[in-house]
């Protein structure tokens, strides 16, 4: 595996056509789209890393896993009154159907349905305390807790909040937020600008490709149940419009952020991060997905074959 | 296996909420909801049924997952160029998507996919010649000769054609289609109209639970990464607007068709039809989805799970 | 009048922008784009020609107000059960709407709803019969027996029908059409390959400037009341997407044709036809609309106006 | 004249389906729906009032009648590099034809087009000042100062903002909007809530009944040519997704406010305002229209007809 990712490193190096970093904040803009970092972490406890995988990076909706993972904790199937999980189409259609839905978001992972999850979970209580919450557990379970918020992109987010205000107000039109529009919108930039690196991001899903249990801790996080169902949910609508395509190509779970890292899980197998900030025409790592497909042709893993 | 079927079948018929017969045309609307079969074949060749496993449906859109393997075989990845593989979203957005795209469906299981993917394979040649071709494929995969199209079936389609010449003219129109529409229609319509049992279509499926081999045949249908993309397809489309419930209730590929019937593919393990008239708003069958989400619990497969 | 318009049509002719001629159909592809003409027509029998006023054209859509009147004159208000008459918005719109509305079209002049007012007056006739009314009724207005359908026109329609035959299919899906889809078709498409010119078309459309009365002829057509509300449809639906700039520019009731002529309607003062065959982006006549702004700048006829 | 509106409010008295009052305010929605009022002014001079003609509303949209006129003054033809001058299509569609149209509303009657105008107008300066030009305006066509803001019903609307915050973020997401969202949309508020009663309506109207004079002032406001552009707009698009139903029925320019108010001009006849706050299903005022109706049908007044 080692030699893999290594090669794999190198090769994907040699690619020139990397992508389009996002540019709608200057924090993202600036970032250096040669950069490439895999990690992969198997359940029995070991690690494999290679290219950028302990340089910091903004995981952006790769955070809405583990949003969603808590705010099922903490209300279980009730959160299905706020959001579906349905895959939603390319983006033009999305606020369509938002609108053909009353205000009700097609899934978590889309940008109306995680800010629906945040205002699921802060149930009363100020930013400040839901931050802190969503923080312990993304530490938890990457077992580091040097991990922080990076205040800068959150402010700069909150500044350029125009669009996802714009969906926010939508939703609060239907009634389908509780909370201040701008105090939701404040807590989920700050949980999109959690700054890690891809080894932190491949050890913090390793309980999704232990049906629940991150058996490095021997700790069970979440049921078997829900470990399958939220695995569901990044394979139906983790890559925007493009999740078929994930699908197609790679067979795997996989929750992707504009920062251009992305989450996969090979159930049974491993818990794998990439990063690279070139993004392809649905938002997606262009190089990350290559990665990830390249590994994917080299283990055989797919929840789509015999083994 | 046999005993959990038999027991399944008990507790299913004692349902009164079986959902509703798809109306459109005559032949379906006539049919029993009290009805339910299901079968189970593994690739070592052993096969469970109870219930009606042997009593003939209409596949209708089941089918499509033959025709799309045919296509696959005839002209490769070039299919691509035709049809996208995309989740469509909700019916409303579908006809909305497509004048979006260009009149390029969003992926071959939608009835605008799936026309185009007849127009694909009928490749300048008649309807009778096409559907010969069709026939054979899906009597070798279920090793049955006696396997036939419903003619009355096909006929009233035909008669209630509307929607589907309305699709099919709107992408004759951006010139996505080579072929008279109605002779693509008659094609189409045919192939939707292919009566099988759950034996029969559980059988059909094996190619697919096994890298794209049929071990009980000793014949390798498609490879192994086609079989798995195919699975993919299934999982991300097979159920229209139902695909991400689907996924996340029973968490395995399927495909179903409004005849109720659904082929569902437990990748190492299983192919599995299931079959009961009745159907949810999103045109699947009730209590077909109920079973496969027994199914699933009481054997643990899911392709989200670690084993 | 006679000096301004033979002053227009010299100026006119010095514009060499001049759109885009239709070309979805060979017989409109070829017609030369430099012609111009003009008609004015009082209700006091005056008559003012200039440039190619007596030049047959295809009047396309023009022909749609006068299936609406004799819809009307057949059925009165019952019509407005098969079509609203509120404005459709865009083009992408249309289709959008006409699921929305469930089949029923916006208004009697996008193409879905001519189609259902073609319907409508059929009455379980045959396109003949139906045709041949239609006709009657149209070398009537103008006072022309010499007026004919252009069948190869109509016949060219036919072949490249997908668009129309599409919409078809669709309100027929919805139980919106009684008729056969391609015996509808077919008279829908004869109705747009009327032939006339300027002067014609002008002649035909006096009733409409007089509340209801050809006074040339001594003739009642339709009540006041209908013809005011007929003039409503014009300004509000008459010209697509391009009806509010029609408005806004012209301030007249009009219909335009793709086939690059305008009937205006300048209520108490005249009858007005232009054809140019050169579109706009709307498919409205670009010189068409130009004559007809400098014309009513140098009337002041405008229903905006006071006087 | 007097004698039939003394009747007409007798007979609409008695009406007793007078539609729904806006309930998304409090302050609307405690309005009485049995008041009806009526004011025709003339541009002779002539004043003609009924039923409650003195009593204050919120004249809500009409407003945009005047700030339209004032931003035409300001920036001229510049403003339609803002907003649009086609009609909208029913609700549904408006907020994906803004998507369409990358931000750019369709007309400046829609919310989000007078949204859009309000902007413009603000040329950098403080709400304060931009409500006190519009105010000064308002006096100064209704000649008479003690007309004011309802700063309840602005700070109410500005309470339940939500759905036309999310239009205003949407707009500003394309870079449509250049001050701040919430100062934009104070204004906006403000203006709206303007409180005039039909005598004050119909007398700011009369410059629009004589391009664009004031005669019993002696002033002229605007050029002919901008009265008549703006007649269009309110013809085209002064009620919503029911401007088609106007026109058709009432064959007056005209624009409407869901507080219950229209204002209709007939050129060179009258202005004329009518007031009851029950609304139909488009949000126009229910009884309000059947008066105009009524009022056409008696004074023969119809920019349609022939006189």
């Amino acid at each position: 595996m080692q030699d893999f990712l290594n090669a794999l490193v190198a090769e994907l190096k040699l690619i020139t056509q990397r992508g389009k970093v996002a540019d709608y904040i200057p924090q993202l803009a600036s970032v250096d789209p040669a950069q490439f970092g895999i990690a992969v972490c198997t359940p029995s406890g070991d690690s494999f890393t290679a290219g950028d995988a302990t340089t910091l990076f903004s995981i952006q909706s790769i955070s809405k896993v583990f949003t969603l993972t808590m705010a099922l904790g903490k209300i279980g199937d009730g959160l299905w009154q706020h959001v579906g999980r349905e895959p939603s189409g390319n983006p033009f259609n999305s606020i369509v159907q938002l609108e053909h839905e009353m205000g009700k978001p097609r899934n978590p992972f889309i940008n109306a349905g995680a800010i629906a999850v945040v205002d699921a979970i802060m149930m009363g209580h100020e930013p400040k305390e839901c931050l802190g919450e969503i923080l312990s557990f993304v530490r938890y379970l990457a077992k580091d807790d040097s991990i922080c918020f990076d205040r800068v992109v959150a402010a700069s987010e909150m500044q350029h909040r125009d669009r996802n205000a714009s969906l926010a107000h939508f939703m609060k039109a239907f009634g389908r937020l509780r909370h201040d529009v701008d105090k939701v919108l404040g807590t989920y930039f700050h949980q999109c600008a959690i700054a890690m690196n891809c080894l932190q991001l491949a050890q913090s899903g390793l309980f999704l490709a232990s049906d629940g249990i991150d058996k490095t801790m021997g700790q069970r996080i979440v049921s078997a149940q829900r470990a399958r169902r939220i695995n569901s949910l990044m394979m139906m609508c983790g890559h925007y419009d493009g999740s078929g395509e994930f699908a197609f190509r790679v067979g795997l779970p996989g929750k992707s952020g504009v920062g251009g890292g992305i989450l996969a899980i090979a159930p049974g197998k491993a818990s794998i991060a990439v990063w690279s900030p070139g993004l392809d025409q649905q938002g997606n790592s262009l190089i990350g997905t290559l990665a990830l497909e390249r590994l994917a042709q080299f283990t055989g893993w797919s929840v789509f074959g015999q083994k």
